[in-house]
């Protein structure tokens, strides 16, 4: 039977059990709530994955590159959300994943997106659905939901209006659940609000959807909402635990890692994980508990609380303890296995190639492959 | 002709000419100090790149994992340092390597791991070459050149024990020329001090490799070292710059965004191009000018002075003025491309899987292959 030992390190781990037990948190409280989930591929970013996160559902995804929606295409996956802003020169490439079979709609928030959508539609003779974007917390992108850009790019757009989608992105700054209500009352308000002046207005906006996964997981009235939106749910991180949106328990993803020495007068374990495994994300500098590069685990997942991966070079990590003080390596000896629970799981997933699945703690020899990259076609 | 606007955005391009004069300009310095270049892989991780850094050296390379090791191994590159302290479960695949000709060299800073070597070495019956890592500036891993340790791990490892290695890290926090003078110093000293403490004693120590991109370039006496190792060099970067190592005219490394949208109010320009594209890193934070996310130029690579990438999202980035003054966004309208110079070249290369080359400022049409991930056949 396959054990952890077999594992090369550093390697991606990914506790199937905690995976499922997100999954159904979120998908049971939307459930309550009336509303489905349009789960983000941006974090997975594997098929595997996402059929177990489509089941119950519409069946529809978001994306963050073309290249996740070619990949949800190639597994059939067809009604395709491509949440970030659409520059012009990307659409002939959606067209192109229009031909072959997806129901792809794009977002935008400017005039000369919503004209080159215009020109597009008139050259194709096929529009390109699209929502237009909300800002409803000033923390990136979007028009204001009162704005007159609102109308005069609903105009632009003619036939393409779908309807309208905002991300608040401030709620990873929101610590109390309170905080956390009230962001999401305010994303709903601002996409609800910029709906129903698009619609008395007379231009047909069905879609309203909206979605973090703090927001996600605190709105407790999703009233005109069409759909969620929501990624790093499933695997939660050190950010979302800093946040109080699940705890550390919770947590399915974690970085194999082995001992590769010591320097016992400052304390410290190097091993074979680094930046390049856990990438360069800081997330929870900015939380009441900053974690450094992340939180040490025993080989079985037992979270060790006085440790903490101080530093990161390219294939180095340096483990400490919090408090700086001298302690007995031994325990931890040249070969031993430990798990770093990361800050940032989409950040971190994205340095690996793909998951190496856990049930009960054990490797089941399941590979969740990832497709990383950007574009279709060219490289 | 191929143009920029015929490529997708985000791109990671690569300038040509600059990445020549950079290799010349460390290879002539090598040169004219008598020690040969053992490039690092784990910058480039391209076959194209590393040979045109071969040319006129030995032929050995230095790698961070051993998928750069088998990488170079399948290109008919087969003197290989694996240059990140081994650990034990890590030998039956530096085995295999041998086995299908790689004349693999590691490194090691503990009694531990050299008796892991020679178990090895006495199931086997062949060994692992090894250098044993010393510690010139405490900035991470080896043991000191003048410790007890030295000499244990010189007795433990016997038939293997080729010579010493040490990386001065802490170069990276030298901002005068004077700083990053006397920090090689210190490296070579330490370097060739143990080498001289393990002949006396004596054991057969003939390599003594050192090397960083700061003080491989601001070394002037390399008596007694064998070979440099350095990475970075060949593309430059913020933090580079930063350091006075190179001018910021010297970077060969950039990523291609579109501008997707414009935040009027704020004075923000929004990419493509998030920490997907960019990473993380924020090596110039602790540095006297702090770059942010990177310093932006016009398509044709021209730096704009006043404006900055100050935030990244997973795939958005965020451009504004450094003095944080609104301005006209209207030069750069949505559809715009600009070019972001990287912090650290290592941690964005890393985001790509390739690069776009570019001669005298325009896509020759080339793209090098990177290899990326960490094993050999397993995932």
């Amino acid at each position: 039977m396959l054990t952890l030992d077999d594992l090369p390190t550093p390697s991606l781990l990914l506790d199937h059990d905690r995976f499922v037990r997100n999954h159904e948190r979120l998908a049971t409280h939307l459930l309550r709530l009336g509303v489905p989930l349009r789960p983000h591929v941006k974090t997975a970013k594997s098929i595997p994955a996402l059929r177990q996160l489509l089941r119950g559902q519409p069946g529809g995804v978001t994306v963050s590159t073309l290249r996740e929606a070619e990949a949800c295409l190639d597994a059939g996956i067809t009604d395709i959300l491509y949440a970030v802003g659409v520059a012009p020169q990307k659409l002939p490439a959606i067209a192109e994943l229009q031909a072959r079979g997806a129901a792809m709609m794009v977002i935008l928030d400017s005039l000369a997106a919503a004209r080159a959508l215009a020109a597009h539609r008139h050259r194709r003779g096929i529009g390109i659905p699209a929502l237009i974007e909300i800002d409803s917390d000033g923390h990136r992108a979007g028009v204001a939901a009162d704005s007159t850009l609102l109308l005069d790019i609903a105009e632009a757009l003619g036939d393409d209006l779908r309807g309208v989608m905002t991300h608040a992105g401030e709620s990873y700054r929101c610590v109390t659940a309170e905080e956390k209500r009230a962001m999401a009352a305010q994303e709903r308000d601002a996409a609800v609000n910029a709906a129903l002046r698009l619609r008395f207005a007379g231009y047909s906006a069905p879609v309203v959807s909206v979605g973090s996964t703090p927001t996600a997981h605190f709105a407790d009235d999703l009233s005109g909402v069409t759909e969620v939106r929501a990624g790093v749910y499933v695997f939660q991180d050190l950010v979302m635990a800093g946040l109080g949106v699940c705890a550390v328990d919770d947590i399915a993803l974690s970085v194999l890692v082995t001992v590769i020495g010591h320097q016992a007068e400052k304390g410290w374990l190097i091993t074979d994980g680094g930046w390049m495994a856990l990438s360069r994300d800081r997330g929870t500098a900015s939380l009441p508990v900053d974690q450094a590069y992340g939180l040490v685990c025993d080989a079985d997942g037992r979270v060790l609380e006085e440790l903490v991966m101080i530093g990161a070079n390219q294939e180095h990590g340096i483990i400490a303890r919090r408090d700086g003080q001298p302690w007995d390596l031994g325990a931890y000896p040249v070969g031993a296995h430990l798990r770093i629970l990361p800050n940032h799981a989409c950040a971190t997933a994205a340095q690996f190639d793909g998951y190496v699945l856990l049930a009960d703690g054990k490797p089941t020899g399941e590979y969740w492959q990832r497709f990383n990259g950007f574009h279709i076609g060219l490289p």
